[in-house]
């Protein structure tokens, strides 16, 4: 069975949607990442920091999940990073009304024993040197190594952003990310930059219009599935990395052909995953309706016409 | 040999983009869909008008390409309908910068006697009266009748609107428009309620964001080919159309299954539409870049795994 090690944020959300509100919820990169890779039946380790705020229910739901917590730091006395947003109408527009680091403004991970060989890496979107200081504790090469980042860090830490960049296999940034990043407004074109500095596949996410995975030349597309409505869009960024990483962790095959398996893999859980407020759904996933939501992936994108 | 009438404007457009500006160049919903269209080898009509002000070498333009012009009116000391538009940076927003209807305030489509039969109508966007006149001159009932409509119609002309499209088999327009028309943000409820209204097929254009086609509780997808540059999105939605409605003249099978490739083949035609200026790449398209573009939206979008 294959290793996954997902370094990240777990928090504390508190999301304000047309359709209603939430109170402190569980939040994080790590959290929605390691929650979609516990599909895949891999052996998922965590490595986070909270505060000692944090609920032991909200750990034992990863403990039931097997996700292994050796290098996730509770910290005494300390808070668990806080963010809270409001979305407007269209829900693809979003208002930050706090973010509170807390313990994550001294973070410092350790990489447990036990991950130190992962097969696949996910860094959740973290400074980059946190991120690079997690690529220099692995032992060996791991198969695959994927990044995720932010506009703060470009406007910040641009020289430590494209060191960690050109260390990674895989990117996994969305639209407008990859525009700032680049200058270009173009995917195409920004995803040829993005190559450049580094990573062999670029994947860009566009919310609910989708995603696309790009690998020199070549480029694959998965659609978000239409829904009759989306709840809340948080987390199915994250949502759609974890099954995206669960799904090539578990499959142990990092070609072209696969990598677009993946894709589909992670639009197939964020589609769940907006369905309602923060990890509800994930929490409340089956494998039937996973497999049946790929077959509907099958339907919306399948045609089979010969080409003259 | 399947013969397809298509309905609606020829005109002059005037268009500024990011990357330069026209004159008054050769447009209309018309003069898309019908070089779409010939593309198929079909037997395409064009009912529209213009003034004399039109020069001969379009209407060769047309001839060329066998397009029929026996419902093609030249009014005699008319001008042709104008329009001039200016897109801005993203190209998904645009103002327009001047509507000068002329000859098509009074324009009273005759459907030619080679047409009263045709097995195809395509009645691009126009009042919503004069699309329901063409469809009172049709002799037989065609295999399939394609409307498109716009803002303006929803506003002014609710009820002559809801007649017309009750009569349709399919509707194509875009996403801003679906909402309008239903009052649903989601796509998914807009289509539920569209079908309601009559037609058996919606076809919901996102632009760069594809099209989704939706029949009964089935959907499907075509996304826009990833490109290196949109230089001019004008008429790429009627280019849509025109391969949709060119690709089913000539395939006569409405199935949902045929209709999927059709949307394929609209997308597809549209992806060169948006390369430069107006009709420029239309009219210098080759049947070998056509397939060899389908190609490149079947590596875009198939994947082959089972689902478990």
């Amino acid at each position: 069975m294959g290793k996954l090690l997902v370094v990240g944020t777990v928090a504390f959300d508190a999301i304000e949607t047309p359709f209603g509100k939430t109170d402190k919820i569980l939040g994080g990169a790590a959290t929605f990442i390691g929650l979609a890779a516990s599909q895949y039946q891999v052996d998922t380790g965590i490595v986070s920091v909270v505060g000692d705020d944090f609920p032991s229910r909200y750990i034992d739901l990863f403990r039931e999940r097997n996700i292994n917590l050796d290098g996730f730091e509770v910290v005494p006395g300390g808070k668990t990073f806080f963010w809270s947003g409001k979305y407007q109408h269209d829900l693809n527009m979003r208002d930050t009304l706090a973010t509170e680091l807390n313990v994550l403004a001294d973070f410092n991970p350790v990489v447990p024993k036990e991950f130190l060989h992962a097969d696949v890496v996910m860094l959740g979107n973290l400074h980059p040197e946190i991120q690079a200081s997690v690529l220099d504790q692995m032992q060996g090469v791991p198969k695959l190594t994927i990044l995720d980042t932010m506009n703060y860090w470009m406007d910040h830490t641009w020289d430590s952003l494209m060191k960690v960049i050109s260390r990674v296999n895989v990117i996994a940034i969305n639209d407008e990310e990859a525009r700032q990043l680049t200058g270009e407004y173009s995917l195409v074109r920004a995803a040829d930059k993005i190559s450049a500095m580094g990573p062999d596949f670029v994947v860009i996410k566009k919310g609910e219009n989708g995603a696309l995975l790009f690998h020199q030349k070549q480029i694959f597309f998965a659609p978000a599935l239409p829904l009759e409505e989306i709840f809340d869009p948080t987390g199915a960024g994250d949502t759609f990395a974890g099954g995206f990483a669960g799904y090539l962790t578990r499959t142990e095959n990092i070609s072209f052909g696969n990598l677009k398996n993946a894709v589909i893999h992670g639009a197939n859980l964020a589609s769940f995953c907006v369905e309602r407020f923060g990890t509800e759904r994930l929490l409340d996933l089956k494998s039937e309706e996973i497999a049946a939501r790929l077959q509907q992936f099958k339907n919306l994108t399948q045609f089979d016409f010969e080409v003259q």
